[in-house]
């Protein structure tokens, strides 16, 4: 395959993926006081989640390779173009998300050139599993990009959709497969969301 | 310091850059036929440069480690919280730039623990002094970064201030000194828009 070919498919695999800045996330951007921010996008929020790999890669409960880490975190939304955001606290919208994703992943990253093909489709299968020691960070990080928000915004999406402590913990304590050290922290805010009567056990609802 | 503390200071910066998000650039997310879409943010953009990045390296004139690439990609922008987006076409706002931006530096990288804080400044000089081979991709990317929607959006910002087939180039052509094969290819756009009349030449307008 010639050069130009190359980058021809390169270039146009990199003006699909501008569709990733109209995805939704259930998130909100981080408020000032009295404020109400909307909602961000898959494209800010795998910068901001490249960043968060960058900046705390100290914690991580093993070794990573920093490089393969931001690249996983860099693709690791790109399939939300075909098959959109699902809110991880919606049993239904789950149904089926693994075949939109699959399809999606075919046609976007089918654009490119077989290796890089190929290569997207490892990076993705790799933090999807959760197994390497940079998808557990990679995939710790993508929780606490979740609660960085909520935690920061008086509960967040937590409060708006009556979301319990339990739900928070059991979505979110597999952070600690990644790094202990950021779970221990992300616990507090939780306990502080529930102090504050932002969000409610079990038990408080009996 | 205790581990808590610079957790505490880490995630504090990762919240208070949050604010990218809020950055407006002249650049609008890629059209589909007939739409006008929003300007885009410089956080989204961060995440679209970086992935460019590691699509292209294979392009870059001088063989570069990506971690660095995208690590400088990632924070490149973040000054632009406190100095805003200046439009690289405007020569006035372009006064002061330097000065405003270098302050925003002081105060958001010094919020980190101060080895965090000096790899910032460095990976951002870096970047600014476009020496290193690493600088160069990540600095000729940021400029295809500014074409590439333009060219897909019939001229965009350039048909829109109308600015001139040489002010483009003269603006673009410090790709080649990235990447070679890149601004063979970015050229072809600019004359594309030239041939399409969706921007003159200083000759045209005389």
């Amino acid at each position: 395959m010639p050069e130009g070919s190359r980058l021809d498919q390169q270039l146009e695999f990199l003006r699909v993926v501008d569709a990733l800045k109209r995805i939704e996330r259930m998130t909100r951007l981080i408020q000032l006081p009295g404020e109400i921010t909307r909602r961000e996008n898959s494209a800010e929020h795998s910068w901001h989640l490249a960043l968060m790999a960058m900046m705390l890669v100290e914690h991580a409960n093993e070794p990573v390779d920093l490089a393969r880490v931001l690249q996983m975190i860099l693709i690791h939304d790109i399939v939300e173009i075909d098959a959109g955001d699902t809110f991880v606290y919606d049993a239904n919208a789950m149904i089926g998300k693994a075949e939109r994703e699959s399809l999606a992943a075919e046609r976007i990253f089918g654009m490119l050139p077989e290796d890089q093909k190929n290569e997207l489709f490892s990076l993705w299968h790799e933090f999807e599993a959760r197994e390497t020691a940079e998808a557990k960070y990679a995939s710790a990080l993508d929780r606490l990009a979740g609660m960085l928000p909520n935690a920061a915004n008086n509960g967040g999406t937590w409060n708006e959709h009556k979301v319990t402590v339990e739900q928070v913990t059991r979505r979110n304590e597999s952070i600690q497969i990644g790094s202990e050290v950021i779970w221990d922290h992300a616990k507090q805010w939780i306990e502080r969301a529930h102090t504050a009567g932002l969000i409610e056990t079990e038990v408080d609802r009996t």
